[in-house]
């Protein structure tokens, strides 16, 4: 196999210690690629940074129409938030308005990414509830899904449950190939995902952006998931993290999402542009790295927005005394 | 640059989604190469994976005869203690039987790498102290040169004071080549570190583990530590890590020791060879999944090695809920 360039690479004092390969692609709606790195054509699992893609479901499934759902419910279908008071509140408040709980949730528990989160719930003495789980917003979108096409909400993560179908085929439609269960696996929060070439999800995020070779109603609930994502990037993501921070800073022009195993997809709306990218070790933070550059380089930043990507394409490392002794950096994009 | 080998891969489902690239090999004490794989005159920062080589100096500098290190006094200052209850008792002895403290050390502070004593101190609402910082022996051990040298403790991590001149002369002596100031960065616990050929590191163990070309006080410290370490694995890293069960389930025939960012280094004693292994991204897992295959497929296990060494050559990957939906595993060695 064709080794994928060297996309960021860890320095300490004065020599390189690691080095973390990678493939990316920026394309418009017709394919058009505007920049490339490594192979594009190598399937890859998107995991969660699909989160708005799967969300179409919701309004082909007339889910939009049935619950009417907020913004904000939306931002948290897109979501891998980080279990912060705001994002355990708001799901739950979701969850309560289609008449369901945290019961009916099977994404299972996990304590909150964000760190004071956890602290907080650790010093309460309780545990994680499936509302603290990163993917609790997109599940929530999944069982409005449910309950909109009238078929138990029960079993709604398994492969063959009219959810995931619809899921899958609204997937099917914006990237314009079929997923196929030779490369499909089983996501950390229980639902499938499915591989398939990082070209066709940066292909698909330009159609969600422009709505091209897209029907009227999924261009129309595409473009209301980025707007909801890009207003609410708080419920996105949380305190500091790469998404929030830069969806924040662009205003509207970038929708921005991580997944899991480093990698990182959206859209440079204004131009029309989806982009995607895979850091083939998994790392994320020198997938953020990675993405950083390509922001910089492609989403013609302004100040205030290069200011937020200088500090995620250079970050410090330190020693236990808090030292910096080196620092891991983008190469190459 | 020459792409590494792929050593290690994580599969989600029927689908590939992680590759670790990384060298290794396997070299007698003349330079012989048994086995080997990838770029191995690449320069690499060995990290914690040579604290053994590092500890020589206690040795060449008189502290052994000056104190009469104990064997668990060896073992830790060759270890990545875990800030196990055990790690910082006999620390703090050790550090107490030189007429020494926890304020002696210049390592910082971190939380156990164990996880129930993380939850025990947390749960006592104390901070970690150095004696918990996994490199806590290592620093004993070169207080100790300090003292047997007769010069000042304070600064001992710099560079250029005599303990880090005398650690470094030890690791020059062994590995058989000059250590130089276009390679060298600040190790987590704040001592120098210097890149050499993962060959250099490979071969330099071996000389340990026969004494060959090695002074007649450098063989008797080298075997020595070998034996401390290989006799009391607990105290080199801790519960579940892998040195400690393969050390243990190897009854001193295997030095085994990892080293930050993916590096593991060590000896098959009764076979007079060194090894060396750095996984490029420095994804420790991985390093653990493929320095699991090469002892595997090196090492001659008997059944019960064998069991402990497969149970990390591959590592099943689970979701929130707990399934397993993947794993990590070695392949190419």
């Amino acid at each position: 196999m064709q080794a994928n360039p060297i996309l960021a690479e860890a320095v300490r004092g004065n020599w390189v210690e690691n080095r973390h390969r990678g493939a990316f692609i920026i394309a418009d709606a017709d394919g058009r690629v505007i920049a490339s790195g490594g192979d594009v054509e190598r399937p890859i699992f998107p995991r969660s940074a699909i989160k708005s893609m799967q969300a179409l479901a919701i309004f082909e499934r007339h889910a939009m129409e049935k619950f009417h759902h907020s913004p904000e419910e939306l931002a948290l279908a897109c979501a891998s938030h980080h279990g912060e008071d705001m994002h355990v509140r708001n799901v739950a408040h979701f969850l309560d308005r289609m008449g369901l709980s945290v019961a009916d949730l099977e994404c299972g528990a996990h304590m909150p990414t964000n760190g004071k989160a956890r602290e907080a719930l650790r010093a309460s003495g309780q545990g994680p509830s499936a509302l603290h789980n990163n993917c609790s917003g997109k599940h929530s979108g999944m069982l409005s899904v449910a309950l909109a096409m009238g078929v138990p909400t029960s079993g709604y993560v398994e492969r063959e449950h009219d959810v995931q179908k619809a899921v899958r085929a609204a997937v099917e439609r914006v990237i314009g190939e079929p997923l196929t269960e030779d490369r499909c696996g089983t996501d950390g929060c229980s639902i499938p995902t499915w591989a398939a070439p990082l070209r066709a999800w940066a292909q698909g995020f330009a159609r969600m952006a422009t709505g091209r070779d897209l029907s009227a109603d999924d261009a129309a609930g595409a473009q209301k998931l980025f707007d909801a994502a890009t207003s609410h990037p708080h419920l996105v993501a949380g305190t500091g993290h790469l998404d929030t921070l830069v969806m924040e800073a662009f205003k509207g022009r970038v929708m921005q999402k991580g997944g899991a195993e480093g990698v990182q997809c959206g859209a440079i709306r204004d131009k029309g542009w989806g982009y995607a990218l895979k850091c083939d070790d998994g790392n994320m933070a020198a997938s953020h790295v990675m993405i950083a550059a390509l922001l910089l380089q492609y989403a013609d930043p302004d100040a205030a927005q290069r200011a937020v990507l200088e500090q995620f394409a250079r970050q410090p490392t330190k020693n236990v005394r808090g030292t910096v002794v080196g620092e891991l950096r983008a190469i190459g994009i």
